[in-house]
């Protein structure tokens, strides 16, 4: 039977500022990936996310992004291998804490924002990553974009990995996302969405932006967790899933 | 017989900030604090003080702080006790996956700075302290000032503990240190200051300001790790103790 | 004729967190408090809050904080005068470049959160920051609490000021406000809040909460900027001033 | 009689962390460059070092940097024009608050780290900063790298610029500096750096470093603040200019 696993990013709420629905958001999908306070949550709101978490029984990752706040880890910075190694152990190991307090076992870990994007091209940061990942914890599962230098690195590392795919980006011919400021980047039609996943799943190939089929690998699927669409949108997708006899389930 | 712990604070650097002589300080101490990136520290700083200390065989302890970099740590915060629990946890935690990965195992506990100050006198910031430590990690080891709440609220929640004294501070007749901020809270002679160490080790007792003797523990000393005269201070310290067969070793 | 101004807390979103409806509050209030950077608001965010308050012809005043983003500047610190005076001083210049550039004109200072209660009770911090905006700029309005040391220092330092008063919060027989903490701190109804600001501007005084009626000079009322009730409270406070003849207007 | 302004980099102690001689060395230099609080300084550091600058008569200028304290603002981040606009505005009005509380003037901005590199080659960065300086005050003085977007985008915005040139730096056939990456970038002979201070100073060209002569317009001199030798560097330095009747001053 074909398996598929939906995941989240989650605790991106800091101090007095909320954002995201995740309490909603958990009964839907089956791995978190909570902030870790480098760019967005708080020790505070880490606790929050992880107890509701394991009280779902979702899969519990670490979401470790660049040291900037007020860029929401969006900012591409020059950050050498050595300290994107430290900065993805320190989050890392944040966050174990609340899991371990919690009750829960860390099980994945999924970069941020313009770390993940560096990642997933970039082969010394990818490598930074995936060793960091593999020191803290050598049976944690590495989130990565599909077929990227994250993936890649990864397995060389040592490390069972997850490729993930997006349900409302549309890919170009050499596999890699439209980036967001090109025209047609976003799929802006839930069905249109879900049918895409449905493809990557079912018959492992994306229709690029140029009509090609490009061969692709999806086990988790990235789900938004914040706009007023996103809830509805993941009952669709889970909804279609269980149509179609795909188990959405964790690692 | 007798026994004593050496601590130092240490890690205190940040970015292209350098404080201390941790590699120097290191011979002379048993335990090391360091700073965990709330007060002081960051990720590289963290990962190379570990690994310092691990190869030097000292014992290594998390050293938890207000969030608070511009004050160093030391700016009293109104912050509840849930939010002490979740920095304590947080940072705990950050340290961990560092000393992990350098092979080494967490030893230790001692907060910093105003949270250290505060939980020797507030028993819901000791409490709050003691449970999140005992909730990452039963066997840790809780540091804290001779006689105060915040070694109560670690034996209350079933931690050992350490009791922490001073060389250079002088004590009050209720066994409180005598503020900064009053005349004679310093002890500048260094033979006065080893000889006020040796009284509390071998004869159980501090010589108060008003010349009255109050029992006191000693289980382990603070160094202080700057200051031209830290090292020679450490130094003389460990002569001292030597010729009194006072034997020097962590918990 | 008598004269009131309404002000309110602004710009105080964060990066992509986004807090308050300051667009629609400017068509109801005279007076704009524009945080700075340190508890809320970052450059880009003060720079829209500026345009938006010197479109639509509002005071502009500055709003700056404790330097504690993810406690939101509620946490009291133990800051040195020194270190109020410094960082007053730095808040106020940051905006004030802002304010030059939209062709604005800074009119008043009010302290925020714990710092502003901290004014209120404690004359070494409200001297700091008197003198901080004298220093800065002597014609500037210095807001404060009614009957408070902020107010008193701000007079001693030459300053103009203006009492404030809230609409929403009980009295306490010395004039203070009922600390949130306790029971009844709060005029839920919001007739009631609309009939507390009638009486303190149009007979001088406040029934406190054991039914005492208490003088209070009342030049300008907070009026609370998120919330769902906010805006609409605004209006209705409005149209009652309007109805009683007293002019809505800023300094 | 030719003329060179000899500027400093300053202020960029934070909170505990002290760094610089800047006393000594505003006795060396004419124009201060003071870091505003967010790759370096903070509040208090800026207060006391521009009145340092303004007690000694030192043209005082802002040292605005990326929001990156812990890499001191010399990891290129991706920011916006309207993020660097808005970055340079805060920092300089910080700034100019502390400097009019002084009793002096802001005469020039310089930008650092890795914005000042960015600023040298990309048009769009260069233009936000000049932007934003000309908005804040047209009167201020831009440095920027000799024959750079900096100083391109200065001067099509109105601004007067300095152009900068560096003693201790090798330079590139094109007129850039040789990056510090590669072998030879830097110049470690004292004699040798001011012979090319002198070269550039008083005949108009820099040697690169394949032996060719290109033209450089050097206004002002960039003295590094730390190192053991910067002191004594800049006392050679003046020492040299003095005697080829090079007159030092500020613009």
């Amino acid at each position: 039977m074909l398996r598929l696993d939906l995941n989240c990013d989650m605790g991106e709420s800091f101090g007095r500022y909320v954002v995201g629905t995740d309490a909603d958001m958990m009964n839907e999908i089956t791995s978190a990936n909570i902030a870790c306070g480098f760019h967005a949550g708080d020790p505070s709101v880490m606790r929050k996310t992880v107890r509701l978490a394991v009280s779902k029984g979702i899969a519990v990752g670490a979401h470790p992004g660049l040291p900037d706040l007020a860029g929401f880890g969006r900012r591409r910075m020059d950050v050498s291998p050595e300290e994107v190694h430290d900065m993805v152990t320190y989050q890392i190991g944040a966050l174990q804490a609340f899991v371990r307090q919690e009750g829960g076992n860390l099980r994945h870990v999924k970069a941020h924002g313009a770390l993940y994007n560096m990642a997933a091209v970039d082969r010394t940061v990818a490598k930074a990553i995936a060793e960091a990942v593999y020191a803290v914890d050598p049976t944690l599962v590495l989130f990565g974009l599909a077929g990227s230098e994250m993936i890649h690195a990864g397995r060389r590392t040592g490390l069972q990995t997850a490729q993930e795919v997006f349900a409302d980006r549309t890919y170009q011919d050499d596999g890699t996302l439209t980036p967001r400021s090109m025209a047609g980047s976003l799929i802006e039609n839930p069905e249109q969405a879900v049918k895409q996943v449905l493809q990557m799943v079912k018959e492992g190939y994306v229709t690029t932006v140029s009509g090609k089929k490009v061969a692709i690998t999806a086990d988790t699927v990235c789900i938004h967790g914040d706009g007023t669409q996103a809830l509805s949108f993941a009952q669709m997708l889970r909804a279609a899933l269980h149509k179609e006899q795909v188990l959405v389930q964790t690692f």
